[in-house]
């Protein structure tokens, strides 16, 4: 990390928050930690970005009121039950468990977010949730994050935790991350699960921004499977306990902490497609010379999500013609002969046309298990970095028997 | 069929059309049939819809140009290679090869489309197209259709071939075409290649209005991978042989005529889509209540497309959260609580909310290789038919392969 030092701890690591992941047998038949629990000491500023689904979720509905008040003291997540597609009712049960988490540390229901992931379209089983909520607040300690870790995930394969510390000119600041999400992951405007705490003092409205930056250059620039979550949330909440005020007064601390927190997001957002759905590729798109930045990411998403990429990717084939057709239908203002392309320093088109390479020399790179795709449009500013997966027998496996 | 009377012969089926088909050796190693020529002996009235895509091919400039002339005599097609993303010297091949074929048949290269498929980003080996352009020359015949048809297929595993007869109030005319494609397919504004021949008396005009309504209700609502190809094409040629008019003065046969070509038209469509690449389900989608047909089309294409919806088919499993998930990101506005599902007769979900009904009921629909996805969404007098396959392990084999 370039912007902090990594620090052990997750979102237990910035002072003043506890967690805890317990298992409370949500999706039937299940033993796994399926309940986490965060919780501030003190009421945080809390800022959040949510899917732009239409069927968003009834608890990403709920949380999202929560954020709007700016204050909140904790976030309660399931797994293995979306409560999504579940109406009114689905809301009220997101609302009931809020009040039973805020009974337990003394908040209204309104100071408490919930995100619940899993299968769409069945009613959460509202005791088993009485037990998650009751298990995780007799295990809240202030090194729970892993546990919380674990308890988030659904198809993942491991658990995503970070936690950095920086330092200011006014003094350390900690921020910590927990996130889950390897399918349904097409953030466009939104994103998956990514919970992240920080003891830094700042107000909403500049978190909020610097959040919203993150997202956008983080989680809503990676694809596993282009499929946009009914309830995907980023949450950030900050509780003031290291009296370090981050504030645009003091621009050189601001600056740091925005960078800082960038640099987190990003390195959530590339662990999630690492651990994307049957994955055995990680590979970034990066396009330059674009028309614009706009049109250099339907570039780069075109590519991220062409399933024909994505099994090229997987059979480690330099089949770049794919690529190239991909660019041509991607919507991006062109001009075809000035565009090339490379595999990692390998180019394979120059100006349109055929590069003289060796093909051996290309395939090499793809064997790599992460390798780069960078497009050069020859026609403007416009650039960006995309991360996405290949596409592989596995991936199939897992989502053609996901409920089985 | 309900606007004609299905014959045999393919594109040879009316009057004054020879075809033909030969194996050239196109593809290093191959021996299959890979050149084919289609030729009217008097020139006919030609038009076409060609590939958004950026990189359009050469061969598909050059037949777009043959096309805004209006008459042509021949198309002719290989497989094998696509003559894509090769610049200049490309070009100059499609145009060679149309000097080839027209040296053959006493016409102007102008007068010969050129279609390519196969491999991009490398050039047409020129000594094997002289020869098949040769071969199919020899071989020209009123019963060669069902060679063109095996000779134009990639990764096809069935030709695709049909005519019917249409008795208008002026005379019998016949319509006949062949197409390929089942990879790279998701036609946005244009299409893969389908040649149809018709020896009604049509002029260019009302020709291209009714060939781009046809294609857009047919080419343009199917989908196997959403990759869109450099090379999509659909040529309509007309003869006149058979000296019936198909003219707007004469209202019920030029609706006759219009319906007659749709139909076809949606008949190789979805031979298309049944020949997918490694398809083993043919799904329909049907969307009514949208707010326009534009959403409608929006709401359908993002289930289409949607790796969780066609793993699910595969899996046979009623997962619908998925199908409303993507219904919720297609951007099409909506009203949540508006919208029920059904797999073919059973109701998956109504107004927004589960529907009452038995997993084993909907998951058998989903057993047969044919079944249909309805949504309504209470808003609209916006509809759509769309159709789509399933994303299997034959696909990802097919495509991580494709080039070794």
């Amino acid at each position: 990390m370039v912007f902090g030092t990594e620090i052990d701890g997750g979102v237990t690591a910035p002072h003043g928050f506890r967690a805890a992941g317990a298992p409370a047998g949500i999706k039937p038949g299940s033993t796994k930690k399926d309940c986490a629990l965060m919780v501030s000491d003190l009421p945080a500023v809390t800022v959040g970005t949510f899917t732009t689904n239409l069927f968003k979720s009834p608890p990403t509905r709920w949380t999202e009121s929560v954020c709007s008040n700016g204050l909140a003291r904790a976030v309660f997540v399931n797994s293995g039950n979306a409560n999504a597609c579940t109406g009114n009712a689905g809301f009220e049960d997101a609302q009931a468990t809020a009040a039973l988490v805020g009974n337990g540390i003394e908040s209204p229901a309104e100071g408490v977010c919930i995100l619940s992931t899993g299968v769409i379209g069945v009613r959460l089983p509202m005791d088993r949730i009485a037990l998650g909520v009751q298990e995780c607040l007799k295990n809240l300690s202030s090194t729970g994050s892993h546990d919380a870790a674990l308890a988030i995930m659904t198809t993942d394969t491991v658990p995503k935790e970070k936690a950095i510390e920086v330092e200011l000119e006014a003094g350390k600041i900690r921020i910590g991350a927990i996130a889950k999400g390897s399918g349904m992951i097409s953030p466009h405007m939104a994103t998956m699960f990514c919970i992240i705490t920080t003891d830094a003092a700042i107000e909403a409205e500049p978190l909020t921004d610097i959040l919203r930056e993150a997202v956008a250059g983080s989680f809503n620039q990676i694809c596993v499977d282009n499929d946009m979550s009914t309830s995907d949330a980023v949450i950030c909440m900050a509780n003031g306990t290291s009296s370090v005020p981050v504030v645009t007064s003091r621009p050189e601390d601001y600056e740091l902490f925005r960078q800082a927190m960038i640099e987190l997001c990003q390195e959530m957002a590339k662990a999630l497609v690492r651990d994307g759905e049957g994955a055995s590729k990680f590979v970034e798109i990066q396009v330059t010379g674009a028309a614009s930045d706009k049109d250099a990411k339907a570039i780069a998403r075109a590519i991220a999500v062409s399933q024909l990429c994505k099994t090229a990717f997987y059979g480690q084939d330099p089949n770049w013609g794919r690529i190239a057709c991909a660019v041509g239908y991607s919507g991006a203002k062109l001009d075809p002969a000035k565009v090339s392309i490379w595999i990692d320093d390998v180019q394979v088109m120059e100006h349109g046309m055929p590069a003289a390479f060796e093909e051996a020399a290309a395939a090499a790179c793809m064997k790599k298990p992460e390798f780069r795709i960078r497009i050069e449009c020859g026609k403007g500013p416009g650039k960006t970095t995309f991360w996405t997966t290949d596409l592989s027998h596995e991936y199939v496996k897992i989502n053609a028997d996901y409920r089985s």
